[in-house]
């Protein structure tokens, strides 16, 4: 059986470790905490009640072990995965204590949202050895994940993290170039300011906001992302059409982008509210199972579509006979 | 037989076309340009082979009628769509025109990207009948549209098109404010010009950017939008919690917001090699057919999720019993 070594637990932790039991890896756990414990829990009964959904198969559930110390949940593990607070020393401290009870084979995954590899490798004992492993929640779930190497790491490592993520089920998109927040979460940054403005200035509520994504672009991008959806949309005239009539719009005055909205008590409580009404008394864990059944239902349409699809075609090709 | 109008041809002219058909209408379509008809004619045929997938029951199909003059197209309907061209004098015009034939009782919806209401309404002859109806591409299966009136629309008339649009199937979203480009093209461009950037600069390619999109957050936005996938993530600490720690994130330079890409003619070409890759050689027709196809099976999913999610629920609630 595999072994794979969760340091730091919390929903990101948590998530990793129902994803590595459910695809069949011995997973130890370590987290000071005796809350984390609650959470992997919790997180693993919820992930074992979606995550089978999604395959005709998977191999049989691997183990979950509590291991009472940080050298003992990573001595024999092949890869490690790290998501222990977003503060760079603790990053360091528990990144040196891996190390120095780890295999030097094993790969050191980090879950940082914000910082580049570089940054988690400075002054450690072997940083070819540690990369960045950016997942999304809920991790179990969203097959996305983001690898960061740094230009120390071998393309070996890298090859070898590829497919080992691949084997567990996740997409894998290997970043070359290190930037703070890696890709996804600049999206996202992105959205989230020019929504921010949008709630201040009062134009849209949350509600508004989530039903626009919902019911409009969520649909688009969970299929197809922005540049083959606007290839699509572009037509027959192509991408470079597209591109040279969008070129214009850049320089109107649409978004607030250019300034940064204060996030102020005044905005906050507007948010809070909007979102207490939006949620019209739903319990997160409601919100929870919705999201899950939603991401299961999704993730198994997508996998039966392509026939759709290819049949449609033939049937027009014939038609055009 | 409930009867629509749609001025201006197009892709999204058509869309709108192909919606109130299938939805039981009968359509009077005028484009003064010959290819319109092609497009309108195709744009149906695609549509007829999706939407009636989506429905358990939709009524009988309307007419399509080909109008000959504009006054034929608008004289007796309900609902008059306008899709001309991007430029505020022919809007104008149009709108002008369009006036001078129809009903003071029909409701005159634009689907302008980009112009408020009360631009559209400058001079016209009834402004209080005009307003933004703004809907998102492929118009026959994506069911978001922006209603945008201004102050002198009457708030019968808002409640008329909002119950009219939820009839063609569609989830309208009233705005109270006018802005440029209105609610979900802001955040469209904000992502836009992120991923500008991230293109630009060697960061990520267009097929990185769209595969964490399509196995990443656009998963989650299919089916919870921004806030409530952070209210859910939030956990029980809940929003307000999560906006707290949020706040200092804003003051991190991670994106490159503040400042405007220049789609040169080096970004263009990077752009579109980049998307010529991802594409492997799928045409236009076949990425449209798989983005149907998607579109309609994750629609069919979501209808059926929610009973999953409700069992669940049970369970948990069972065993903490």
């Amino acid at each position: 059986m595999q072994k794979a070594a969760i340091v730091g637990g919390g929903v990101i932790g948590a998530g990793w470790a129902a994803r590595f039991l459910l695809h069949g890896w011995q997973v130890r756990f370590y987290d000071p905490s005796p809350a984390a414990l609650e959470v992997v829990n919790r997180v693993v009964e919820t992930a074992t009640r979606w995550v089978p959904e999604i395959y005709d198969h998977l191999p049989p559930r691997g183990e979950l072990l509590i291991a009472s110390t940080l050298a003992e949940a990573v001595a024999e593990a092949e890869w490690i995965q790290e998501s222990v607070p977003e503060r760079l020393p603790i990053k360091h401290a528990t990144l040196a204590e891996i190390q120095t009870a780890c295999s030097a084979e094993a790969v050191i995954g980090s879950s940082t949202s914000g910082f580049m590899p570089s940054e988690l490798q400075q002054d450690a004992l072997r940083p070819e050895q540690i990369l960045v492993a950016h997942p999304y929640n809920p991790v179990y779930l969203l097959p996305i994940v983001e690898v960061v190497p740094s230009a120390v790491v071998l393309e070996e490592t890298v090859q070898r993290a590829e497919a080992l993520l691949s084997d567990i089920g996740m997409k894998p998109i290997t970043l070359r170039a290190e930037i703070p927040a890696h890709v996804g979460d600049r999206l996202l940054e992105a959205v989230w300011r020019e929504a921010l403005w949008l709630i201040k200035d009062g134009v849209a509520t949350t509600e508004q906001i989530d039903d626009l994504m919902t019911h409009g672009f969520g649909l688009r991008w969970a299929q197809k992302g922005l540049f083959e959806t606007y290839r699509t949309a572009g037509g027959e005239a192509g991408m470079k059409h597209f591109l040279e009539q969008f070129g214009p719009c850049l320089q109107w005055p649409w978004t607030k982008l250019m300034d940064v909205p204060d996030l102020d008590d005044e905005l906050i409580s507007r948010i809070v509210e909007q979102s207490d009404a939006q949620a019209a008394g739903r319990s997160v864990s409601e919100l929870e199972a919705e999201r899950d059944a939603n991401l299961v239902a999704l993730l198994k349409a997508l996998r039966s579509e392509n026939a759709a699809a290819g049949a449609f075609l033939n049937q027009l090709a014939a038609n055009d006979d």
